[in-house]
């Protein structure tokens, strides 16, 4: 893979090579109202993740010792090239909104144990402030940080138990696309239209997935090509967990 | 793989081998109504699944000279063992309901040519009148044929082109997962519930991915278990695709 | 009457007389799921009639010591000639469907003893597959088979006492017209659309009348109109009465 | 019928003879604002029937030559005994609503020559501002005043044609019941709840029928008792008719 | 002031001087059901005023020994020249509607001592029948009187306490707006829609201010244009206040 | 009024005096989307301010050469301290959003001249991303930022006329309140919820009113008191205008 990538350097608008992620950075504890939180940008795209620590589960939990994490996606009408209608005037969450909440709140279950959570409940929201491409990937991965400081927070509190290892690891995702034939990471939206395949990918920190969600936009795409995109998104959900392992100081 | 298959066959509820499918019927033609139809069962699940044509396209893709191919689900109430409340009278489509219509979508438009279906719009709608796990992949295979059926339709009535080639290809699906370690096909509800790890993948008639969902419900999956279940999957959708060249007499 | 029924005898498109009712069948226990079930179809019309047992009342209802038996009815968007829009996506019922919805579930209850019952919920779930006139009368025709079973399961899984009469009787459901001022029995679509007065009319096993709903669609109808009308209705009741009570073993 | 009526009076709570109506008065032209209305009261019962006219027709009637005539119903949130709900806040139109809207509009086109109104829209409303019973027969029968000051005001604009007879008579409205055993006029509120079998009649000022719904509350109706109560409504919707005539100068 | 509006004496349309309020008329007591009401009209205003009064409070007030009193506004949708739609069929309340009930609710509960009101609930229901300028104003001032008459009621049935002072005064309300540069008190529709400036007053009986909303139409208004308002509407509140108490007997 | 606020100095918990604003920041531009922004902050308040520019107006206003400003308002579920349910989720826009978007919208047309904007609308959106009192008129101040650069840029691309004024002025705005009976200016959450009587008020740069809106939360207050909030509150919006002016470098 890595000889083709070289090859195709220069290729992308931004300068980056396939196989680069675009400048990221993580502003944590950027609200003071939330137990958590994190502002992630990916290059253009801004991400504004809060995670809300409630004490207490829903009633379809309630009494069996377990916890509750859940999340919801949104964007502002202005965050995209074009406005887009507020789902709340158009009186229905879509289908793509629902599609990428579901998606950041199994990733990050992935990470949780419920049992040592205890009867707890945490609500994460991520609101995509400015759009650039790969705004659930940002979401997913700035969602663990607000989680774990809320997870923190909680303990803090003595809402969940000291010694209770409430988090199982970590959890970041990427996403990649085949672009001209060439298997490419962090796509941009300039990008991510022209690609002929799209794929998201949620791993652990020890590389593990998660999801694996890849879609033929254009072409379909053969057993060569979708293991190329696994090992470029797999070395890009790697960089991302360093990133988030140093910013919580872990 | 095989030789994992063979060894954990006898240990599925209802006798079958993990690299086997349910016993799969196709009923084509079973609307009187709809330009296409079919009714097709996985086991104990039902789809009925039909195809609306209409000459003419939606505003925006007017005058553009190319056709549209689009997609939804729905489930009957008491399709499932516990009777859900109807969407309709909750006055919102679900999430999930939101991402499978939308999946069925992509999936079947992956195998049309937009421009040689000309200004025409096909709807396709997949209720499930009975579910037994799968009810997303059933619906996939047997929309197909009522698409390939509603297409034949269009071409009598001279709306398509009698040459064009509107579908480029077949396309089916279906669903496989990871049980107590052990990699299976087209997981029947009580498997499915059961399953670590869960997985639908879509494949034209070629062999070629159109979609993979994989999701971790219990631990990540490692690259291991993932080519193992693309394995089985690749080896049912084959199947499935030799039972829809037959049903379409081609 | 009868004269002048057999004068117009061959005016059908469908060869019938007109006091003849299209072919019914009903297949019991169509779903695996449901505690009742019937897919019953007069003519071209099919309708999926499923009963759902619940052990326990809604709130408003509770330490009364009666049951509830409520009905919803549904069509699928490509049941009709034309598709119709989803009633989940519009985002409302409309209000036909209720007013048909509550039509089943009162017609149900006139042969239901809440007290007999228990504190049991029946909810009947009617969705038309394919419409070809007289969705309601099939529906309420088909329903209570499914209600029948799903008492019998509730009294065999001890929710229900042995000895008591949860249901006092059968009901059966049949529409009527009067097209070119012959009065005839159970409309094909072609023929409802033709009707100048339409009429539903819903008995007991014994004759009596639950519901008579007639409306003129174009010229207003006298008392003579109104009692051939009720004549043919009756005689078409009483046939699907017997069909019932056939199918139902009793 | 007389005889028993004789019999049983003095039986109902306001002094009511079994075929007798409550006091009825219509207030035509109670509204500054709109082209035709009435404010008609059956005892308790108060509703506002306004009527608006529209020159031009809806899309789907565009150049067809043809009027449309549609009517919705509503009450006031403390028009009852008990207050209720506002469906706007409650963010949909309930079943009874919807019901009553469409037998409002149905009862009224069937003494409209569509193609004499031309192409202009004639909207009821009927809005119950004090319910006791009756409310939709009541609406039926003050809607009817409203309409036809509409027409005329039509007419005077020049809307309609001048010698266009756009109303091709007149309609009124009355509800009947058993209760006790003893078929009774125009129930009020306290009559209906107890009313074993409840019918609602709407006739032309000729006396023909334009709807007959009846319902078995409690035991089902035979054949006599269905007569009994056709009997009593006509003698009452013939008062009705003669009351609108001399309100309306006719 | 006074100068200013002798001048402008003889140019309102319905010959009006600028500080003069429109024939009020204040009908007590007009709904059969409702625990306190009142029909009031602001010259062609008609709004019908009904208090719901129900022993308990809200689920988030249990306990508190305090109770509730809210609103609820809303219009006929032929109470206007041009008819509306209904909030109810289009699905969602507009914002002027949610404004206006807020509006009113605060209005009330600045004269209503919740401690001394005890766990009861006062639910104010102001429809407007007829519009013409002023429909907010005429609700608050006629809903006191409607509230003022429930509270009555809860203590003569002995939900309120005897000598608990649960209303601490009275409350009216009037709108003023500056027409071609002159301040004018109580505004019909004709002149509402020319106003530069439109400002709603609310007081309680002794002149004191519970709400000033005031809004530049045109162009903004300085601070001698905003005092000649207040000197206008509170010479309406007070001549609304003296109309309460002798309507009130008190 | 400067006496009473010397005396009053140091009662406020972040050490302001009454007429002190908190510390009011504006980034110009932050969105690289948008064709005017301005993320404001008054104190701990954070509002993202988007103006979205279209050549051409809504339907209604076509053909009549004037243009369109509109505002939206919404709060991230997690600006505040305890986390609110999305109105999306909820599928309504709250009465309190509703009141507040309409403001915004209002307060901003009264310094727009539509005919000079020519046939373009101007959508401006202010997302509440933290709250901590006053988001409204931080929302309104800052939108005016927005607005000066989305008309600016629109005198760019050539869609408004080179020398037309579309602005005829700036706006600003600010909140005043009396607690323990001192007016103090642009209150802070920990303030708002304790002030007996809380005020809005929108000013032009030259200090005339545009809007004046205030409530008695607590005790109605006298004309003293309105003036003394007044004269506060003008100070506070001369300051906002001055900085509004020095960030658009006029």
């Amino acid at each position: 893979m890595n000889a083709t990538i070289a090859e195709s350097s220069g290729l992308r608008a931004d300068g980056r090579t396939a196989d680069q992620l675009r400048p990221v950075t993580i502003e944590r504890g950027w609200s003071a109202q939330a137990e958590g939180s994190a502002l992630i940008s990916f290059g253009g795209t801004k991400v504004l993740c809060t995670a809300s620590f409630t004490n207490g589960v829903p009633r379809w939990l309630m009494g069996k010792g377990s916890g509750w994490v859940t999340a919801e996606y949104g964007m502002l009408p202005r965050s995209t090239n074009e406005r887009m209608d507020r789902e709340s005037v158009k009186g229905r969450v879509g289908g793509r909104t629902h599609e990428i909440s579901r998606l950041i709140g199994r990733s990050l279950r992935a990470v949780v144990d419920t049992k040592a959570l205890g009867e707890n409940t945490i609500k994460i929201d991520c609101d995509v402030l400015q759009a650039d491409g790969g705004t659930r990937t940002a979401a997913i991965t700035g969602a663990f940080v607000a989680l774990a400081d809320a997870v923190e927070w909680g303990r803090d509190k003595g809402f969940i138990a000291r010694r209770a290892a409430a988090l199982t690891g970590t959890v970041a995702a990427v996403s990649v696309g085949i672009i001209d034939g060439t298997p490419m990471l962090d796509l941009a939206y300039v990008e991510d239209v022209k690609a002929e395949t799209d794929m998201n990918v949620v791993t652990t920190g020890d590389g593990r997935f998660v999801e694996v969600q890849g879609t033929a936009e254009g072409a379909p795409f053969d057993r060569d090509e979708l293991n190329a995109l696994l090992d470029l998104a797999v070395g890009g959900t790697t960089e991302l967990t360093r990133l988030q392992r140093e910013i919580l100081g872990r």
